[in-house]
């Protein structure tokens, strides 16, 4: 299969054109030492002061206000780092919004550790924080507040130039990380620092940037040195820079160019997701959200195996499943969210993506995903009983008929949730289900598919006396909404134990589907 | 004038073309995130681990010990912090040489701000580390020594190997910093951290490596995330690291062949400046040295002028001397070592130098540093007797001869020293003359001045009611060594003010020559 289309843009943009052409001139004309007094610093000083006057037009700011950093993430730690000591007078406490960055989540964990409060504030089902939750959160000794421009993962919009309003009626400075946008436009309001990352708009890997606004108190960390107002040390690296600013250049011309488009193929994918793939959430904001960006869930489905049948039938997305991260949590973002973390992809196109790449995705989409919950499904040899042999009236294999417990320990995502749906169509409506995970995402999954299924999320709690307390207990009652006969998750006759035998004899539970 | 000789590889080597043609194709290549599963993530991957094995073993160590950072300094930073941080309950006190480069010296203020101490092992006049200083530095409560395998201005060689030895021995761990030999070679000896900076070998800049050894204590700093073993947060820049990889694999062959013939053109420079050059210092170990590098300082000259002047002539230099930076600080490496900052030059040899390039730049020099000291004396029209009015008898313009105070405060490097070498012929043998300065560089070139005249450094202490301090008085008495009479600094007859007048009426003290 020919690899047809790169929908990552989000995660990282390939090298746009003009970068390359200007990485390459000015490798001859800017590797020496800008800060050297001979002719070769002195050029690569010249380029370097000509980079930074273009970049400040293109964000709206002054040259002397604008530090070149080595990447994204550590201008977002640096600008945190630097405002939060610049107000340690006025207090320590630091107001991020829970679906920022985990660049600047990972800040504000530092923070606390280092004696510093945190607020997080809790966006709506959309991602989006509202601009009252801004407000609220601007207590006397707030020292900073961390607003992105736009979430990441979803691409819902946030009101920045509001807060920002907010923050500057309140004396508060507000830090926005505008890594998603700027390649798209300038960030709106009085915004006291911004951080942004070059690769995301197509320049080199290796080029952040951080703005801090006059008047905005800034004591950057140790250890400093002299280099780009000393908030950014090390050699710095004018080549890239260049680039970054040249691309940055290029593609404000383009994506205003081609944003109405790209707005209008998400929109086809939003409307569309939904019908082709059963049991699928489309996330964020539909309308307030960045032209090229959409998130679906699928139930049922990993995320993992997802990502990898979108690439062998040549798409290349990723996916805030937990199954797909080093540390098998799911996405913060999503989890903020509470909505679905499983068989999560997120598409974000490049600025020449055409309808009928979207189309051939839309047609393989509904494949992929029917493969990979059939993958999950028992095969008729296993299971005594296939699917449409419960009638969803309440009566199962289960003997009391109401209260079930499932042992899903060991088991990832999306298997928890598989098992909820299969012991809920074996007790009667009233009855309740208890499922015992360790899996990361569980809770989130669980959660969801009662908003999904519409049964009642009861409780969690830890269970057993695991020293970690990953073990947690999570009750379901059934409602009187049916579960589907078709439900892809109940299809199966559980091979998993009722109450009382939580951990049977067998094989191992493990990564594997069960036989 | 053609631009003939970059003299600056010290600084930054241009890039190698091995390097650019890496750059390229890593372009193509791994430009995405190496985290993501789909293929072009996977691709990504391949080329850092691939980078990464092929680094290893150009150092000498496993690929899973070496993170790639953005820039040496911030391998310095974070090497560092994290060993710090690792051997917190062994003791709080950081041993680093006092040569170091400022990148460790700031991290070192870095951990005394934070509470820590740190002890600061002086170098001999050669710049060189004992490796007894070494073993007598490891106390109990040492958590970390760092000492660099060669020094970045003036090329003498360290006793890593010995001083790695003896940390070894004392269960200490030691940072090498490895940023001027890596490109040469490997490092000798057991040390259990190693930096390095990929522009020195003609890489990219915005690359780093840092060696952590297994067995290291070492708690990275945060904020962390997961790339890089959670030892450099931000998205990696993997074209720019396989980049330096390629560039590091290519110059250690031709520095192998190389460093043989360079060795012999800087032992010329060594030979030829003191004889071309009167009053210039070559500092650094004759032998134990970097092979392509060469420092030497040059009484009575402004180093800002002299890289202005060579580099008109065509030679790329650089400069330690307090007017070349940005603090108006000499060097810290040259004050370290007592020896003469004023007129100071770095010359450091790229591999294809050839022997005509070292013949033009000793022709140049002589007349470059006359021309320089020629614009400090004084016009004749100005001064009432020239040079060899005075017969050095110790008989001058001064009525009691055995007691001159001259005031050169707001006079830069290197003016203080050239009124002390005018005013010392004013005064008998046994007299004393007191400097009243406030420029950074006047108490080293005030003792490098004594040091080559044979004269007698008394002492030195504030001066009035200066809230900074900044203001002292040196006062240096002159022995029955001959100051002679052509002695450049001393040709002009003074225009500054004698004792009990020490800031005359008339034009302000500046930055020009006075009339």
């Amino acid at each position: 299969m020919p690899y047809s289309a790169y929908f990552d843009v989000a995660s990282t943009a390939p090298p746009h054109p003009v970068a390359r052409q200007a990485l390459l001139a000015a490798l001859e004309e800017g590797w020496a030492d800008p800060a050297r007094l001979h002719r070769e610093g002195r050029r690569a000083r010249l380029l370097l002061d000509t980079a930074r006057e273009a970049a400040a037009e293109l964000i709206g700011c002054r040259a002397d206000e604008l530090s070149f950093t080595s990447s994204g993430s550590r201008a977002l730690h640096t600008g945190i780092a630097g405002a939060l000591a610049g107000r340690r007078r006025v207090g320590r406490r630091l107001v991020v919004s829970a679906v920022e960055h985990s660049a600047v989540l990972r800040a504000a964990e530092a923070h606390e550790a280092d004696g510093g409060t945190v607020a997080r504030m809790a966006p709506d089902r959309t991602g989006r924080i509202s601009p009252a939750t801004v407000t609220d959160a601007l207590t006397a000794d707030t020292a900073l507040v961390c607003l992105q421009s736009a979430n990441h993962e979803v691409g819902t919009e946030q009101p920045v130039a509001e807060a920002a309003g907010a923050c500057r009626a309140s004396g508060v400075p507000l830090l926005v990380d505008a890594a998603q946008s700027l390649g798209r436009g300038t960030v709106p309001g009085a915004w006291s620092l911004l951080a942004a990352s070059a690769h995301k708009w197509g320049g080199p890997a290796g080029v952040g940037m951080l703005v801090v606004r006059k008047g905005t108190r800034f004591v950057a960390p140790a250890p400093r040195d002299e280099r780009e107002a000393g908030r950014a040390p090390g050699f710095p690296a004018v080549p890239q820079v260049v680039a970054a600013v040249a691309a940055l250049r290029a593609v404000r011309e383009e994506t205003a160019a081609a944003d109405g488009r790209l707005r209008a193929l998400v929109d086809r994918i939003r409307e569309r997701v939904p019908v082709l793939v059963p049991d699928a959430e489309v996330v964020g904001d539909p309308v307030r959200r960045l032209p090229h960006l959409v998130t679906f869930s699928c139930l049922y489905v990993d995320g993992e195996a997802l990502v990898h049948a979108l690439d062998r039938e040549g798409f290349a997305v990723s996916s805030g499943s937990s199954c797909t991260s080093d540390t098998l949590e799911p996405s913060h973002v999503l989890r903020a969210m509470g909505v679905l973390s499983s068989g999560n992809v997120r598409v974000s196109l490049p600025t020449g993506t055409t309808r009928e790449e979207v189309d051939r995705f839309l047609e393989v989409l509904p494949r992929v995903v029917a493969g990979i919950r059939e993958r999950y499904a028992a095969p008729p040899e296993v299971g005594g009983a296939g699917a449409g042999d419960d009638t969803g009236d309440g009566t199962g294999d289960d003997a009391g008929g109401n209260e079930v417990t499932v042992d899903a320990l060991g088991l990832l995502c999306p298997r928890p949730v598989i098992e909820l749906a299969r012991a809920m169509r074996r007790v009667r409506p009233g009855g309740v289900v208890t499922v015992l995970a360790d899996d990361g995402a569980a809770e989130l999954d669980i959660r969801a598919w009662c908003h999904l299924r519409k049964q009642e999320f009861l409780d969690e709690e830890p269970w057993g006396d695991d020293p970690e307390g990953d073990v947690r207990a999570y009750r379901v009652r059934r409602t009187g909404h049916p579960i589907p006969a078709d439900d892809p998750g109940a299809r199966r006759v559980p091979g998993t134990p009722s109450a009382g035998d939580p951990r049977p004899a067998g094989p191992p539970a493990g990564d594997d589907l069960r036989p």
